[in-house]
């Protein structure tokens, strides 16, 4: 029962990190402050301009809704914690938590001629949630915590998920130096095919 | 119990989303930050300036606490959850989640010139949200995750009001395009509305 | 059982409500934006210039605390909830967000000529919370909520208190227009009357 | 019952104000606001110029998560809550919520000629933090709130700590004031301990 305890903190917690991230990506969406306007077709044509933020805003609340719904169905799995896997959830938090800074670029200088960095720092970003899910996964099964073999081996799947969203995010982050444009898109389309896999798992965790 | 748990997990997750929400709103009541004044009395119509910002922030708190509340009656009326359910939700979150950015617009042009593009974009957020209140509702009657038929009938007429109530907010948000101040009277008078049906209903899941 | 969640979710929204306005308040401790030093001395000039940010956030983080205190011991005291128990909630979560602005407000104008508007609303804000906690008890004992008759009896007693408190920053609010320093110093004593008023109450819950 | 539920919201209150501060951090890591680029290498070298603000950020992210942690471990001694005991865990979040102000210091002048201020203030902010976590102890061992003889022990040995650290971030802060980037160095390093220390605690009272 200390350990249930353990746990629902632990839920508790980090929900409320993901709920505070989301929130937090409104806050770049926002007129410039010191901004007049001269006339009604001006303020029109201002906030058209903020279409690449209100795009970051979107694409960075789905994936970090998408990331909490696995989160969610991970901790499912297991009924205890240990020090390791506390630290290893607070590290994919970290890079939960890192969000709204690449978003934020992703809205300025996205249909700029300097859409590189921010493209490459949001793939980076990614990849580092990749680290955090590759080092959440392990430890949970390195420290045993899983509740029988069926989840141990729903949670070796998962970490598989991570490398290979590791690999891609790294190749997405380097090839963005290059193809800005084209690694967003890329990266964008690769989050319906983690809402499907979300999707799919969360149907399977249910279905015991 | 597993599905228990699900659900509070969603819970704390979209309570989180919402009390944060409601809270950021409060950020864009401000004084500019360059201004300096050369006397008591030019602070003090600084100050009524913000007038607008304050009613927009009044006005957006009270439209998410009804959300809330009402968000709140609905998930009593389930006891299950499914992949579609939780997206929908998060769709609806997303739709909460945007509320300061119009609102802040309100609060800055509400009384220009220039206010038809907050109204507008005002009323298409809650356009937005309505949509979410539908998928939600269809969610939850499609995957037949209430309790019993009279949860499912309550469920009904909820999402009922979500066509309401997306109907009404599209059309406001384009007869604001000609008629912005009058829009934005008729929207604040529809929360009361809400806010009665809210109280009416959760007088009645209260009764069971 | 159905109940018990009702107010469990409450509390978790209200918990979340208050810990975000406690938390926002230190977004308004920070140097100018545009500051540039040219020495460490300036340096600490400018943070010492931040003395009064740093007051307003201790005093309003102190204030925000001892109404959670309070609140929390008010919710133990109840055991069901109704929709206007549920809305006078909510004004009172609109007084407590509402916090950050009139504190940023003093921080930034204490000290100065001006100081006038931000202790008088500063005053205010807390009148309305007053008025804020009325409307909860009143809630509460109108619809019978409390648990048993020595719970009513607190809870009426936590009424008077409203009324007093209500009485208090009026005349305060109003009386800041000539005297704001004597006014803000007689704000910052009447809170270590609450938070004793506070202890005893914890004190008495607890020894149920 | 009662106070297993006061604790409860004790925790879900702390955990909310522990996930704001930690999120509210990444607000102070963006670009100059008014800033604008005349090619990408450009961008580049102010996205580098953020390194000190990111590395600030990480620290005080991974102090605020041991910080949680221990809290954690602590709340899990004691199965009561008292009025000293709140207002102690409220100092303490009082100094958690804090740490985003010389965090952003330490990013805006970790690198510059006028490193001091910020160095001082980081480490009295942790002083104070200490200061906390003396007072959070000492209400639970004056008041008896810890299970058993083996629990009062544990925290015995934790508040100790926090005297050790109360006198480490003391001299800390006043040699900062000439060695100010040593310091940064050596403030940095004591939480890899910090870190060790609450991985080996964490695991004695899982081992319960």
């Amino acid at each position: 029962m200390a350990e249930a305890s353990a746990n629902s903190r632990l839920e508790v917690f980090s929900d409320g990190v993901f709920a505070i991230a989301m929130t937090l990506l409104i806050i770049d969406v926002k007129l410039p402050s010191a901004a007049s306007f001269a006339s009604t077709a001006e303020l029109w044509r201002a906030l058209q301009h903020l279409a690449p933020s209100v795009f970051a805003f979107v694409l960075s609340f789905g994936i970090i809704l998408i990331t909490w719904v696995n989160h969610h169905a991970t901790l499912e799995l297991i009924n205890r914690s240990s020090a390791s896997f506390i630290y290893a959830n607070g590290f994919l938090l970290l890079t939960v938590v890192f969000v709204p800074f690449p978003t934020g670029l992703l809205g300025a200088f996205l249909l700029t001629d300097h859409a590189a960095p921010a493209v490459v720092l949001y793939n980076a970003t990614l990849a580092a949630q990749a680290i955090g899910w590759i080092l959440l996964t392990s430890a949970a099964l390195n420290d045993q915590l899983t509740m029988d073999e069926r989840s141990a081996s729903t949670m070796r799947e998962s970490r598989r998920h991570g490398y290979f969203a590791f690999a891609l995010y790294s190749i997405f982050s380097i090839t963005a130096l290059w193809l800005p444009i084209a690694i967003a898109v890329a990266a964008t389309l690769s989050w319906i095919f983690w809402l499907a896999l979300g999707i799919r798992w969360k149907n399977r965790v249910s279905d015991r």
